[in-house]
C-alpha cells in the first residue's frame, strides 16, 4: 500500500536555514528502508538563496516589450529570461520556457507566491538533483536511513486543463520504470510502457498537502521498490531532448 | 494520510461482465465517505465492448500510407484514424492523436497490449465520464456508499519522457481545484494554483499497482476533501480547449 502524509510544523524557511535538519526533526518515526521525501522546490530554493529582489532587476529591452505585450511587471520578465535558454510561447500573459536545465513550463519556474516577503521572487534551484543527492545524503547522516529525494514544481500540461506536480529533481530512485519489452499478465509485448514514476510520486504527494498551509515535504511509504541504493539518474533523466520532441 | 492500495484477485474482464458488482466483491472492507476507485480504463472498455478485431478492419488510403510511412499495421492505423478527431502529430513510429472527446494522446489511446487475445485492440470507452458516472451509481447500488470514480489511461506528455496516469473519466470528484485568487500561509494571492486532482489521483494510483499483474483497481482513500456529493464536472473539464491550448 502506498501512503502519503505532509510533516507538520516546518517553519518559514530562509536563506542558509539547515533544511536536512528541520526536516529531520520532524519525521513523524524513523525512516524505513524504501521511504521517499517529496520536497516542494521552495523551501530548498529559499535554503539555498535562491531568491531574487524585484527591486535589484533593471528589465532589459526585451523584457520591458514582452511585459509590455502580456501585462506583465518588467522585472519579472527579466528574471523568467534571465531563467531561461528559451522561450517557447509568449502569449496570453504566460510566458512558457526552457529553463538552462532543460525543463518546459511557465515562467521559468520563478514564481512570486509564497516567497514570503513582498518583491521577492523563488527561482528553481540552480541544479535540483545536486540539491537532493546533498538532501539525501545529509538525511542519511542525521537519521542512519537514506531516502529517496524527489524535488518538485508545480507544471502546467499542454492540452489538459491545471497544474500537476512533477519531480525537478530527484535522488535514491528511479525516476522512469521501463516495461518496453516485457510482458504483460496474458504473456504480450508492453510496447508503450515507460512509467514516469518520479512524476507520479511527485504527484501522490501533492495530494498529502494543502496548497495555504505550510507543509512543504511529504512522506510517502510503500513505494520501495522504486528507491534505489545509489543517487541514480536523476530528473535530468525526465527531460526529453529537443530532438525527440514534436512540440517545441 | 493518502492511501492507495490495489484491489486482488479480479478475473480477466470481457464484453458483457457485471464490473461493479466484481470491484464490490474484491473491496477489502466497507467503503467509507471519500473512498475514491481508479480504475485502469480496459476494464470498462473491455465490458463496455470497445474492443476491435484487426481481422475485421480494411484500412483505407490514409491509414496504408501513415502505415507505410511509420512502420506500423495499417489495420491499427485505421483504427486510430476511426478514433481521432485529428492527428496532430505523425513520426517516429507515433501518432499523436486529438480523440473524438478531445484527449490528446499517441495512437488516439488505442492500445493492443493486455488485450487478452491476439489482434484484438482496445478503445478508450465512448463516453468515459458517463462511464464512470454509471460504474459510481451502481456500486452506491452493491455497496450502500457511492465512492469518487476515476477512469484512467497512461499518456506520454510533451517534453518528459515516460507516461503518467491521467484521468480520462470521473464522477463525484471534483477534478479540479482552484486555489486562483485564493491566498496562501504568508497571505500572498496565489496566482497561478489550479491543481488536476483528478490526473493526481490518477497518477498516485498507479503507482500502488504492478503493471504486468491483473491489477486494474485501486482504491485511494484520504482523498475525501476532493469527493463531491453529485457527480461533478467530469474529466472533459480536464481538456484544454483548442482555442485556448498554444502547442497544436
Amino acid at each position: 500500500m502506498l501512503r502519503a502524509a505532509a510533516l507538520q510544523g516546518l517553519p518559514e524557511i530562509g536563506p542558509g536555514d539547515d533544511l536536512p535538519a528541520l526536516i529531520a526533526d520532524r519525521l513523524p518515526a524513523k525512516l524505513t528502508a524504501g521511504d521517499v521525501l517529496v520536497v516542494a522546490h521552495k523551501v530548498v530554493s529559499k535554503a539555498e538563496g535562491r531568491v531574487r529582489a524585484l527591486g535589484s532587476v533593471t528589465p532589459g529591452p526585451r523584457a520591458l516589450e514582452l511585459a509590455a505585450e502580456h501585462g506583465k511587471d518588467p522585472r519579472h520578465v527579466q528574471v523568467v529570461l534571465d531563467e531561461s535558454r528559451s522561450v517557447l510561447r509568449a502569449t496570453r500573459g504566460v510566458l512558457i520556457c526552457e529553463t538552462h536545465h532543460g525543463f518546459v513550463c511557465a515562467n521559468a519556474g520563478v514564481d512570486a507566491s509564497n516567497a514570503g516577503a513582498a518583491e521577492l521572487v523563488v527561482l528553481l534551484p540552480a541544479d535540483p538533483d545536486s540539491s537532493a543527492r546533498a538532501l539525501r545524503a545529509r538525511l542519511g547522516e542525521l537519521t542512519g536511513e537514506s531516502p529517496g529525494i524527489i524535488i518538485t514544481d508545480s507544471f502546467g500540461r499542454a492540452w489538459r486543463h491545471g497544474q500537476c506536480d512533477v519531480a525537478i529533481g530527484c535522488a535514491g530512485l528511479a525516476p522512469l520504470e521501463d516495461w518496453r519489452g516485457r510482458t504483460d499478465a496474458d504473456g504480450r509485448l508492453l510496447r508503450a510502457t515507460w512509467v514516469a514514476i518520479a512524476d507520479e510520486l511527485a504527484a501522490a504527494a501533492d495530494l498529502a498537502r494543502a496548497k495555504d498551509a505550510m507543509e512543504p515535504v511529504v512522506l510517502v511509504s510503500g513505494a520501495g521498490r522504486y528507491v534505489i541504493e545509489d543517487d541514480g539518474a536523476g530528473a535530468l533523466a525526465l527531460i526529453r531532448p529537443e530532438r525527440e520532441d514534436l512540440f517545441r
